[in-house]
């Protein structure tokens, strides 16, 4: 019988009762700014989609262009900017703001509709007969960003979200440089919200994360737009994500030493600008719930307070629809013992001191 | 660096754009009532809950105890007392009417709720402000049958979901001969509804499901029952998922030659009457997108009109927000080339003839 096996480590274990129901497999890279791997777990150079874990680095485009200075933005148009966000009334709040300080108004938006992820909302619109509109995608506060970068540089704000525009060129130069990696337009894919993502190797996308959470490795002008850019999700971690979800959480936690943002089909990324590095990792079949329980336990090995921190996600316990608890997510063996080996290599710690 | 490899081959490859984004591995098992293999592709012997997926072989009792001829139960009854339904206006009268004939009401109902499937059903909760109950579960039809069957039996309609209630007893040993494997009481988990699911290699699986689809290899009576069964989910397939759902649709299309039911974490069985087959698979990862493509994979290679009856399952294309097309879910080549090697074994077939 043919065989062909996945070739990346099982990350993390979906327990019912005593039994392992369902497995994730995947692979992680963590990266200082100069591209050295302090952890590189299955296969790091192999192309992933980043999908919205690279909304950050989109955003670049937006401050460096000088854009977020004419139009006088706050931090928390920056952040959402930044965000899959939940959809919330705040989330629509600081996108129409962003867009009005830009000229435009929601009809701009190429994004697409989609339900709020936030429950609340969906029931709010479902209460009052409506359906979903653009500003409700996870992606309305990138796509606001990215038109007001257009009017700034004098782009047409219609077609801003095709490969061929020149905003979207722009922002593909500005994610090659600060990963440190050509891009290969014959790999491009197009996103839920139909603008293009680019395939990156984890390697190269742990070392952007760990660009933009220190500035190391990038000019001036940029390096100052990252830590705007940071500050603004620093200071509104709910516009960043939503209540109740991973990314909010943990930033809300863990900032400023820790930026963190999913995407679509298990992609997680990360900065610790304190450690000085980058992290990015990708669950081979696109699940959310095991890139969040991995995410969490690598935290936990690399940020002390992030144990207690991320308490309930480690936990990770599966309840049913009585409430009964049958069953829990676990980091995997492989995952466990890298992370132990890890853990002497890190900088500050004695192991890596004594070598 | 430690690796532990997935040991089951990539059976769905989800591409974006020209690349591979996610994978899902997982293991098929494919039986005649005798339990003999005609495909096994990765460890059919490693014990999966089967979850919903042997909704009907929980519903046998049902029957087989007299309870359904008892209470005059009708075959659109016996269908959603076999269904994971969306929890549309359609099943929750069925479910409703069985309640009624067994002389109970909802509040027996121990599934607990959750939002309907249907997102009409569940618009038309929200625009009037209510919440889900215990009928819009899915399971709320098994559970009606369950409690129908307790109530015929004189048993206590209260507690009928422990495992140790003699209702559950009688149907963990409906399962046992079914399937014609001894249950390990160690392994036994609770579901999403609160039931005891019990794990079962998928070979043991299939040849249940070739079992519940023909009758061979089962006591006159039993018999007798999985046939009503089958002929209540042929009569209603709308009773047993949903509209626009996968077994709705592939039963719709394909009764009498196929009976499917799919179950939570990646789990799908199928049941073949005229080629004496049963099938069951597993996707590791529990991603129902990858089980749907692969099922409908292996059905185009058993039944030859299946593959335009379900032409829209095997092209799975992927669309954005926008309805823009940006990738697709295809069958891996593991697969392929294992059924390819089937088609040759198959009775009934040149090759196997020839043989």
């Amino acid at each position: 019988m043919p065989k062909i096996e996945a070739d990346n480590p099982i990350l993390a274990e979906v327990f019912r009762g005593k039994l392992v129901e369902s497995r994730h497999a995947g692979a992680i890279a963590i990266a200082d700014a100069d591209g050295r791997l302090l952890l590189a777990l299955g296969d790091v150079e192999r192309k992933v989609f980043p999908r919205s874990a690279v909304k950050a680095l989109q955003a670049i485009a937006l401050v460096e262009s000088g854009a977020a200075d004419t139009f006088g933005l706050g931090e928390h148009e920056l952040a959402v900017a930044c965000a899959s966000h939940s959809g919330d009334r705040v989330h629509v709040e600081a996108v129409r703001s962003l867009l009005a300080k830009a000229g435009l108004d929601e009809s701009y938006l190429a994004c697409g509709a989609h339900w709020p992820v936030s429950e609340r909302a969906m029931r709010e619109l479902m209460r009052v007969g409506r359906r979903p509109q653009a500003i409700h995608n996870n992606c309305s506060g990138k796509h606001a960003g990215m038109l007001a970068a257009a009017m700034h540089l004098g782009l047409d704000p219609r077609g801003y979200e095709r490969p061929e525009h020149e905003l979207q060129i722009m922002i593909a130069g500005i994610i090659s440089e600060t990963c440190g990696i050509a891009l290969d337009p014959g790999g491009m894919g197009i996103d839920g919200c139909s603008l293009p993502t680019w395939p990156l190797p984890l390697a190269a996308l742990a070392r952007g994360f760990a660009r933009i959470g220190t500035g190391r490795g990038l000019q001036p002008a940029r390096a100052r737009a990252v830590e705007r850019l940071r500050q603004g999700c620093f200071g509104f971690p709910i516009l960043v994500a939503g209540e109740g979800r991973f990314d909010t959480m943990a930033i809300r936690a863990l900032a400023p030493d820790l930026f963190v943002k999913g995407g679509a089909e298990g992609v997680h990324c990360a900065a610790l600008p304190r450690l000085g590095l980058g992290l990015a990792l990708k669950i081979d079949d696109g699940a959310q719930r095991a890139d969040e329980r991995v995410l969490a336990e690598v935290l936990a090995a690399l940020l002390p307070e992030a144990r207690s921190a991320l308490a309930d996600q480690l936990e990770a316990e599966l309840c049913n629809w009585r409430g009964l608890r049958v069953g829990r997510i676990s980091a995997g063996p492989a995952l466990l013992q890298a992370l132990a080996a890890l853990d002497a290599a890190l900088p500050g710690k004695a192991g890596a001191a004594a070598r």
